[in-house]
């Protein structure tokens, strides 16, 4: 087999057989194949693209390359995945959530990536708590409690993981076979039966569009249904952040504010209503793609019952106090400056991205992926599109802990980042498909 | 500066800057950028191509890595190109027959690619023939008799000759702006006033039909104008051997024929016609480049003159001592088998690459890049497209040296290369196009 052949074979555009597939990346994991070819490969890929078949049979590689976690009950384990945004914290109330249902939620997670926030980061923000379970003890967790939150380990799918380094570095992130690739290898190789997929789209996604999303999705949901795993997804609007908060430490204070019911660093409880109605519509599907044979209203009252009582709150505790983390000992961040309103009008828009940098800029996210993060700065937005303001009013305010950070960047950023109108807005739903 | 952002530009499909693709080779060039990131941009620049600006600036990236000739009569300076064909050995008597009409050509040229031969490879089957002078004597050569014809030294064109080697092994060689770089990069290096561009196309050259060979010409002729050069070309057919031999010394010898006006191993003068035609054709082009102020026909009298005069066997025998070979020395391989017509007929077609392979398994090419050649072998290609053959007739002769090799595949190869018409065939004329 000569790997150019290979190569030029996906550059005019013909299908690679498994076994090609295999050679490649095989042989580039275990370092017989040396990285120019495989980035040729992945370039080649982002342009020529991949049949469905082709996908799957990546994905299986993938997941082939490392260890698998196994549940003798996997119709009762699920997991959801979000293609990633700014203010995007379901996942810290989903898995105690479903959790507290009765389902099994193992859930590995990655770190802030681009102008998104990541959930490991989150949960790293918490006093002491560890997601570098090893996968015997992560699996153990779940059996226990119903749910474990961890990182990638480099046990599972280590051809991924060298992959997903040089496309990083090759300007080959962006191809829809790989990505598809990618998330399902790992998403798989958590044992789960049913997965549910929060695609997002807007000024504050990956995906600006929503034809794009709906492309991602169904891409997805193929590899997964291939694989066996019963798969739903939503495609969601991140036209604008989730939530009232965007950061780290204020991110998980939100998420235990929606699973108490109470308030948070001085925003109501009304602010997390977006938040709160799409950690509940995740939820209701992820008991849709379980094997608990359950109608969606009925699903849906369960997951609401779960949370109001506390019990999804009860079980997050058990998780941190599991995984080393110390909900007693977190101390909030300060509030130590606002930006406030230029005009009059409704906010007709936000460059949700821009939020996102600002976050970075504030050291809530990496800019280079040696940077180490501040767990405590972060920021809270105030009004949603379609509010009306008055100049003056505070739009956004911007927390960190002790040492105040300089924020002019951060702030000429979020300034920037708000279009106004003087016309109410329409707005869009925060769920805007869902199969 | 970013390398991946710089691919990701390209990937995308927007121009880069001078600045950009130099420190993208350069760095590449020096070993600061790693090669699994020039690569990505070389796959990246396969689908997204390069603008004439682009790819004008890479040329002269490429030429400013290494050194070039200068000679001060630059007008008087020429050379020619020629895309590769089978049998194609028009150079060997090029380089002579020019400097006997008071040009200079500092001829640099390849080993055999693929199915084609090359220039350095038949040079060095005659026995003592150097390829490998330094630049001073090569410039030294040229300045005293006109012309001197050489392997590429590492002093030139260095980057590109990096690059090769990778698009070679990550199936970007066929990139029409990176073709037109690395030729051109070369070629300009030489300290050339004036170049002829042979393009060729049909089924035993690397472009298969002529818009292909043409689009190929329009580039290289931009490249090799925007830096100055005087550039013609010919559009000419390889849809079969061009005159009557294709290996290493069988074709050094045909040359020697066409030059002195004899026959050559059992071939009449009238066999070589094609090649005569277009070695004049291409000298009166040649001409036409430099600044010796000539009409075409004119100049065409001259080429013819000089060539049947001896005048340019003299020059090329002169060569042959100046750079060690030893033309009294040549030992003419034998005969040593036939392959003949199936049908009797008229001939159709040629699978012209086939017979090159062909001449490869017969060891007159590399399989792989550390092969050694045997400058020996070769054969003889007895009748041109639209001959009328009676089956059993012979159609080709393969040469060898006292050690006859194994030749079973080779006239395999060779057999089914060769379609029958019942009918008359009309026959392509063998330069299809001047400009």
């Amino acid at each position: 087999v000569i790997p150019a052949e290979i190569i030029k074979k996906k550059r005019n555009r013909f299908e690679l057989s498994s076994e090609e597939l295999a050679f490649m990346v095989n042989g580039y994991t275990s370092g017989q194949l040396p990285d120019y070819q495989m980035s040729a490969l992945l370039m080649a890929t982002f342009f020529s693209g991949m049949s469905e078949v082709e996908t799957s049979a990546l994905t299986q590689i993938m997941l082939d390359s490392g260890q698998r976690v196994q549940f003798e009950d996997s119709g009762k384990v699920v997991d959801k995945h979000s293609t990633g945004g700014v203010g995007d914290k379901t996942s810290l109330i989903l898995a105690p959530l479903l959790a507290a249902c009765g389902l099994k939620v193992p859930m590995m997670s990655g770190r802030g990536l681009g102008h998104t926030g990541g959930t490991v980061d989150k949960l790293e923000s918490i006093p002491g708590f560890r997601t570098d379970l090893s996968l015997a003890d992560f699996k153990k967790q779940v059996d226990e409690i119903g749910c474990a939150m961890v990182s990638q380990t480099g046990e599972i799918c280590p051809a991924d993981k060298k992959i997903y380094g040089l496309r990083d570095v090759t300007a080959t992130v962006e191809s829809l076979p790989l990505i598809c690739a990618s998330i399902m290898s790992k998403k798989i190789a958590e044992g789960i039966g049913g997965l549910v997929l929060d695609v997002k789209y807007g000024s504050g996604a990956f995906m600006k569009t929503e034809d794009n999303a709906k492309s991602l999705a169904a891409g997805l949901t193929r590899v997964g249904e291939d694989h066996g795993l019963k798969v739903k997804f939503l495609i969601t609007n991140m036209d604008q952040p989730l939530g009232a908060f965007v950061g780290n430490l204020v991110e998980v204070a939100e998420c235990l504010a929606i699973m108490t019911g109470d308030d948070c660093l001085g925003a109501e409880e009304q602010s997390f209503n977006d938040c709160k109605e799409l950690t509940i519509e995740l939820a209701t599907q992820m008991i849709q793609v379980s094997d608990l044979a359950m109608e969606e209203t009925e699903a849906r009252k369960k997951v609401i019952a779960a949370l109001d009582s506390g019990q999804a709150f009860e079980t997050f505790a058990k998780m941190c106090h599991l995984q080393g983390g110390n909900l007693g000992a977190i101390q909030l961040p300060t509030a130590f400056s606002t930006v406030v309103a230029e005009s009059s009008g409704y906010i007709e828009s936000y460059n949700t991205e821009q939020i996102g940098i600002a976050a970075i800029e504030l050291g809530a996210g990496r800019k280079t992926l040696n940077d180490k993060i501040n767990p405590l700065t972060g920021l809270r937005v105030h009004k949603k599109v379609g509010d009306l303001v008055e100049a003056g009013e505070p739009l956004f305010t911007l927390f960190a802990g002790k040492e105040v950070p300089e924020a002019t960047q951060a702030k000429a950023l979020i300034n920037q980042s708000v279009a106004y109108s003087e016309a109410p807005i329409a707005t869009t739903p925060l769920v805007l498909f869902r199969e």
